[in-house]
């Protein structure tokens, strides 16, 4: 499976050593503790990489080469950086490390580039898909602390991609459509009407999408639709919710996918009675329930 | 010296670990082998490194800006990225390992951005400086194989900085001054009047010189000359030679310095006879001796 490596003479292992040892020293004067802890790490981390894999100056050439491309694709509206850190687990990893396992608290995911701060607000049952294309989905749930009692007020923010894979920010008239917020009720239940997800590739015409077609990896994102769920004394939730049955889940590009996270979504039939009555005009629909729980935020 | 991190859950580690699994698979599907075993390496080092140091998403978006700004300043003549690798001591690592240690064959160092292909032939004891400012040097010595037998008509690239801390080619008029190649001699001797080593910053005006400030290392690279010596059946060596007595030894900014590389630089008097003859109008020189020895192409 990977190149056979000779062993290695003492000597050339004295030396290696001994270069991390001056490279992690160089960083003793750092003044932030912090800092120093992070630089000095990543001098271990990166020269285990190249000892390891024992890399040719040619590979590390072709390194530098992909960083500069990643550098000069990159302006206000395309990221490419962030696309190698979500490709890579990296910034799924960093989602990880910064929302630990506690009790039954809901698993977070990643963020995502296409959240907005002024997403309307809309009431219980109100419909966040403002006219974007695509099948009508009852979305309902409670939102609870990690002993059961309901959290009333939890501010919700939902987000998603219209049926053609894009959000309304990747259109450019200003169009405002699958997102919005709502708070939970009383009972920290919440409801609304949003679109049955359905899936999109991440930008794949960089060096990005050259190293995932090098791999054989697809750059398409399972079906999901985003939550951010917010509460005084709770730990903010950023997560995705997905489609059971999605051939997608085992092979998301950006590594987002929990097991906890895949919900069952209802097809039903245009005839099927809507739970708060609406006409959807002989439209096909779907339904599924999401029941949240948040983490203290003293953890 | 660290933060202080906090044990974690079976469940938290275990989701870690998964994730790192997941992405390491993500790989399994590349055809090409050593494309996948430097990824699935790079995925395992690059996790490790975030689930260590328990990196924040405010971290994370730090090491984005950071990235992101390495791209913006490089271009065809600014490589930001080149420089981070050279900090990081991820240069001279790669060197190490693709000059593994061999019996007493010299050792290599960074290569460095300012090697030009078509420097001017010199002869034994020609003058490599065609007039560029500083103090005259006679640099001798010999080029032989790990066996002790001479290495005739050795190929000898020499280029280093004049004494403002600039090569020939950073200056804008074209001229050629500093650097040069020769052959060794039938019984692999070679010598030449160069110029005596002075320090120079490496570009520091960019985020990599912001992250040195931050950390308290200096931009200064230590005085150095240097070699690439090649010859048939031989490994070709990229390396320097170093100035014992540079303050600077102890604090290269990109980690060149070897101990075997150091060499005593003798000051001379201006009335001191030179080696050839040469009338040098009344200044000081110095002069050193660099014994090379070459390892087998074949390890």
């Amino acid at each position: 499976m990977t190149s056979v490596h000779h062993p290695l003479t003492e000597e050339q292992i004295r030396r290696e050593d001994e270069l991390v040892q001056t490279v992690v020293a160089s960083f003793d004067g750092a003044a932030d503790d912090r800092l120093r802890e992070i630089m000095q790490a990543l001098v271990r981390h990166s020269h285990a990489f190249v000892r390891d894999v024992r890399l040719t100056e040619a590979e590390w050439s072709s390194a530098i080469a992909f960083l500069t491309a990643c550098g000069h694709i990159t302006d206000d509206r395309r990221q490419e950086f962030i696309l190698l850190s979500d490709v890579l687990g990296l910034s799924m990893q960093t989602v990880a490390v910064n929302n630990e396992a506690y009790a039954d608290a809901t698993e977070a995911t990643v963020f995502g580039p296409f959240f907005v701060g002024d997403a309307p607000l809309v009431e219980t049952g109100g419909d966040i898909a403002f006219g974007s294309p695509g099948q009508p989905c009852w979305v309902e749930g409670t939102v609870r602390d990690t002993q059961g009692a309901p959290i009333a007020g939890a501010r919700i923010e939902v987000w998603e991609a219209d049926e053609d894979g894009f959000y309304d920010v990747q259109y450019t008239d200003d169009r405002v459509g699958g997102r919005a917020h709502l708070f939970a009720d009383d009972d920290g239940g919440y409801a609304f009407w949003g679109l049955t997800p359905t899936p999109y590739p991440i930008p794949h015409d960089g060096p990005v999408g050259q190293m995932l077609e090098a791999v054989g990896r697809s750059p398409m994102r399972a079906s999901h639709l985003h939550f951010m769920v917010a509460a005084e004394g709770a730990r903010t939730l950023v997560t995705h919710i997905f489609v059971r049955g999605d051939e997608l889940l085992t092979s998301d590009s950006v590594f987002g996918v929990k097991d906890s996270l895949i919900l069952d979504f209802h097809e039903q039939p245009a005839d099927a009675p809507t739970p708060d009555g609406r006409d959807l005009g002989g439209r096909t629909w779907s339904r599924t329930r999401f029941d949240i729980v948040l983490a203290p935020s003293d953890l």
